[in-house]
This record gives C-alpha cells, sequence and structure tokens, in this order.
C-alpha cells in the first residue's frame, strides 16, 4: 500500500516540493507526519513545540502572503506551523531551534516515503501570521511547512542536482579543524 | 548487507544509545552519516555547517569532559562537532540552528539504519572544547554526536518506552491555537 522507502534512500532523494496536485492528504498520512514530529529527539526530552495545522484554501491563502516566498502555502494539502517558545528571548537556548529542526527533519522525511513533498516557508509578518493562526504572545513561530502531493510525481524519482550541495571535501575536518 | 530500514520505521524506533560496542563505524558507513548531514536542506541552500570527525580515543575522553551529560563521547567509535556561525551573533538568523538540527537528525537516521546508535552531546565548556578541536573564533559549536554500534544491541529493537512523549492531542491544534 505505501511505497516503503529505505532511511537513506529518503534522505538522499528527499528534495523541496512546491507545487501541489489538488488532493487532500490521507487522514492516517497526515496523522504518521505528525508523529514523527513528535517523535524527535529533544534536549531534555523537552519538546518544546506544538503543530498547528491548516487545511481550509482561504486560510493557507492567506498564510502564504505572509512571506515572500511563502507562495508555496496557497496550493498545499496541508500546512503546519512550527510553535514553540521564543528562541530569542533572553537565556534561551540554542536547543529550541535546533530540535525543531530535528522535528521538521523527521515529519519531511516520513511525508517522503509516502510520495508526499513538502517544503519550508519562513514568516517574516510574524504579527500578522501570528493573527492568523491566535498564536499566543508567549509563543513564537518562525516557519510553516507545507505538505502535499507533488503537481509533478516525477519529482519523487528524480535525479539529484549536480552542484546543488558542497563536496564533503569542503566540509569535514578529522580530529581538529 | 545493510539492514534497510523504512523510513517510518527508523523515525518510530530511533532511541538515544549512550553505551556503544568497541567496534570501529566502516569507513563507508560514517561516510553515508556524514552525507546524510551533508544532504539536508538548509535556508537558501546556505549549507552553513561544518563537520569535525574525532576517533581519536583520547580526544574523544577529554572532549567527554565538556559537558556535564557528554560522558558517553568517551566510548562512542567516533564523535562528530556541528560547527556553523555563531547563531548567537548580532542579526543571526533563527534558521543557522534549525538548520543545524535538520543535519543532525538526517545523520542519526542514517546511522540508525545501519544498526549505529547516537546522541547528542551539548558542549558547556565552549572555551576548553573549542581549543581541543582547533574551532576558529568566528564559528560556534555547541553539539557534539556520538556515534557507535550499541554496547546492547537489543536497543535497536527495544519497543517505545510509554510516557516517552507527549500524546498528539496535547500538541497539535487546527487552523487556530
Amino acid at each position: 500500500m505505501e511505497p516503503a522507502l529505505g532511511t537513506w534512500e529518503a534522505i538522499d532523494t528527499l528534495r523541496t516540493v512546491r507545487a501541489f496536485a489538488d488532493r487532500p492528504l490521507e487522514g492516517w498520512a497526515l496523522e504518521r507526519i505528525l508523529n514523527a514530529g513528535r517523535r524527535a529527539g529533544s534536549s531534555k526530552n523537552l519538546q518544546r513545540w506544538a503543530f498547528i495545522v491548516c487545511r481550509d484554501r482561504d486560510h493557507l491563502r492567506e498564510l502564504s502572503t505572509t512571506g515572500p516566498w511563502a507562495g508555496h502555502l496557497a496550493g498545499a494539502a496541508v500546512a503546519v506551523a512550527l510553535v514553540s517558545p521564543d528562541p530569542r528571548a533572553e537565556g534561551a537556548p540554542l536547543s529550541i531551534a535546533f530540535d525543531l529542526g530535528r522535528a521538521a527533519q523527521n515529519m519531511v522525511l516520513a511525508a517522503w516515503e509516502l510520495g508526499i513533498g513538502s517544503a519550508p516557508a519562513t514568516i517574516y509578518e510574524h504579527q500578522r501570521a501570528g493573527d492568523l493562526l491566535g498564536i499566543p504572545p508567549e509563543m513564537h513561530f518562525e516557519y510553516l511547512l507545507s505538505f502535499g502531493y507533488p503537481a509533478e510525481p516525477a519529482v519523487l524519482s528524480a535525479p539529484n542536482r549536480a552542484g546543488g550541495r558542497r563536496p564533503l571535501a569542503e566540509l569535514v575536518h578529522e580530529e581538529r579543524w
């Protein structure tokens, strides 16, 4: 029923999808994506995150106007807002944003195994986006993830773009910098 | 040869491993783990990360004393320091730490598929750890990841700990908070 994808294969083939088919996500698929985020490890197991699931088309369209590169939200089957305590508050640890990244990666990989694409959107108009989502003033959100079946299914098996990532030799040091 | 693990299965079964067998990682396995980090998506594809690979036992032992819960580094087959621009610098975007979390999650999942466990360590003594790794003053590092085959292989198939994560109903909101 589901195209089980090996873990490395999912990591290696994952790419950003910004154009989505007009097809909803099955309830169990969405639940798995959310559970993937929920299952992520976090500093001291604090799990400082909450997810707002948006499916209403008008709501998605409004959200898509809160950042200059957030247009893909308008056509997503589902958008998930990643909400956390304010990572910029005085004394806030780096692990708030780091852990949110771990949860997000779990979500996009779990989706990809199911043939569901995703793209992150960074919110620029925090006040307006926060109002649209009813975020409490003490909470923060910076990212929305779009999910949906790709408009072009060929993207699921497209080869990696040459030059898309820096080579290992540029990134890796042995024992010391 | 390798126990290919479906993506969701890896996400769902992953747990932290802090006790490692006295067995090195195969070169190709380490390379895959590093490539998994390298392949992660990042804001504007900036890839603001570098990885320092530590395998020298004395070096690992010294690193294990730079944080109160970093003891697992002493017995790791490999530790990978995650180095980035300073996420606390004036005007630094949250995406530095968020993207590092995405890369870290890719690494630990790719390892898990190969039966290799991992644990993150947060560095508390930045100056001393930075000296041990020769980190340039303009760069920052907060996390080291331990990797190794588990001392107790049963951990690879252990059931999830009840109550280890908050339930979805506590985390998920529909359309608005």
